[in-house]
């Protein structure tokens, strides 16, 4: 097996949510040659889920039938990846702020550990082995549960001088003025956009309270239904503006959208478009909005690739 | 005289807009050695201008007592910092899209040639030796008769993949909905927050046609004039919330206000802060929003420290 010439070999990844830890051995050049995956401990502590990370990772290396070079980390809250320590997390993973990653999982799996925030690891993913292959400079906008993006530049993560950059569902957003966002504030994207802030238009419209959530509004958007149409109309031209709004100030080679609601269907990507082009300048109504293509094995990449010098691709 | 051992010595800067060529001798130490300036002959093509540039090169380099090192420019247009080429242009002045700088103006003056667009080295010259000075990762939001801005990083200006980054006067503003832009779009926050758009607002409301301009807007908004204070208010407002969705996005380490309105007054500087407290995550609400120091010289600045290399402001 080849290995790339310019950094490291096959190293294990590991994708750490809220509920779930997936990981994988990645090799620059095959990709996943093993894969698997454990839940997060995540009211037990921080202890705890670094314990259930090492031991994924020697029943991945126990799989693997290479040496492996390093781990990388996707790993929620925000993470400062200049020495993969936590510097401040929601309450998800109890006791997660101020963890070491490195020196943690170092002592625990005797290997070199880097790590970004898991969304920026998706995106790096994407730009680098997905949908955004040899372009430059590449956004990624994940409409899921919340709204998250990355802001890719040379295979770099632009991470920000207190390391949140990339809240791309806290942007303003017309459509949603005056609607509570999670974030505390009011009139974000995610409070119109996301999946769930769907299914709430929906129930504020007057629709029928046995949808009982966003897959259930987009099958009767499907089928015609007004309040429905309505709802997923509304937020995808959100998400559409805003990547408009987005392309304006950032101008990336191309646009990747990724997420839950990538899969809602023609329409959704429709109404995106149309978004898009309601407030995109003239100069930028031709980047091109496109699905992302690794699905949630983009964080292994990403995560993989701390580890792999990225290629320039300068044209 | 002491040179910046690590670039140039002197540089020639221009700032060149569709009504005026602005130009200095800069020294890395001293700062302005001499400036001058000529009307831009917009509506007499390319040629002419490039022509009235070379005369006031000359007119400077007469009267500075050092030798110069190159010719730094901030231009009008869509500018390739790479090639030093208008890549596209608004009809201000006629016949600028596609003019090569570097070629053109080496030919009329022996002089190597940089140029960025005008907003970019404004950005430049705050952040690396105003406002912005120390500083790694600066966001500058200029807001005067439109509105631009620019995001640095380690003294290099975001310029995107087709060089048109920075339009963050047309990033969504809920408080534009339907307001048209000069952009041809709607909602976007040059509509609400410009000079002139706050002058079009007070109109709007029914405001005294009297009032001629934004600077008699701002005047009796200080006298108490209710429609005037609210369509200063709603300019202010919609200026921090775009600041603050802008810093949700990009995490700068500050933001630099620049432009006319920034010299509006405490009020307005007060509702700019409320309007980013609305819109700003928590862990950033402590980024500070500061005036910008360098006023016009800023492009001089920073098109003459296109010359100059950065000195890594890593902390």
């Amino acid at each position: 097996m080849q290995h790339n010439p310019r950094g490291a070999g096959a190293v294990i990844a590991l994708d750490l949510g809220g509920t779930k830890i997936a990981g994988a051995v990645m090799d620059p050049q095959a990709g996943i040659l093993a894969s698997g995956g454990l839940p997060t401990p995540a009211t037990q502590g921080a202890d705890a889920v670094l314990d259930a990370m090492a031991k994924l990772v020697a029943d991945l290396r126990s799989r693997a039938r290479c040496g492996i070079d390093g781990l990388g980390l996707g790993a929620a809250g925000v993470i400062d990846p200049a020495t993969a320590r936590v510097l401040s997390a929601t309450d998800t993973i109890s006791g997660w702020a101020g963890t070491d990653l490195a020196g943690q999982m170092f002592q625990r799996t005797g290997l070199e550990t880097r790590a970004v925030n898991d969304v920026h690891a998706h995106g790096l993913g994407e730009a680098r082995f997905g949908a955004g292959r040899g372009a430059r400079e590449v956004l990624l906008l994940a409409v899921g549960t919340g709204i998250g993006g990355s802001h890719l530049i040379d295979g770099q993560a632009h991470t920000g001088a207190h390391r949140v950059a990339g809240h791309m569902g806290h942007i303003d957003s017309p459509l949603a003025a005056g609607i509570p966002c999670s974030c505390g504030r009011t009139g974000h994207l995610e409070a119109i956009a996301a999946g769930p802030a769907i299914h709430r238009h929906y129930l504020r419209l007057g629709g029928n309270p046995e949808a009982v959530d966003t897959r259930a509004v987009a099958k009767l958007a499907e089928s015609g239904d007004k309040l429905a149409v309505t709802a997923l109309r509304t937020g995808a031209l959100a998400a559409g503006r805003a990547a408009g709004s987005l392309a304006n100030i950032l101008d990336p080679e191309l646009v990747i959208i990724s997420g839950g609601m990538a899969h809602a269907g023609p329409a959704w990507w429709q109404w995106l478009r149309e978004g898009y082009a309601a407030s995109a300048i003239d100069s930028l109504q031709g980047t091109q909005l496109v699905p992302a293509q690794l699905g949630t094995t983009a964080a292994f990449y990403g995560a993989a690739s701390l580890f792999w010098t990225p290629e320039r691709t300068t044209p």
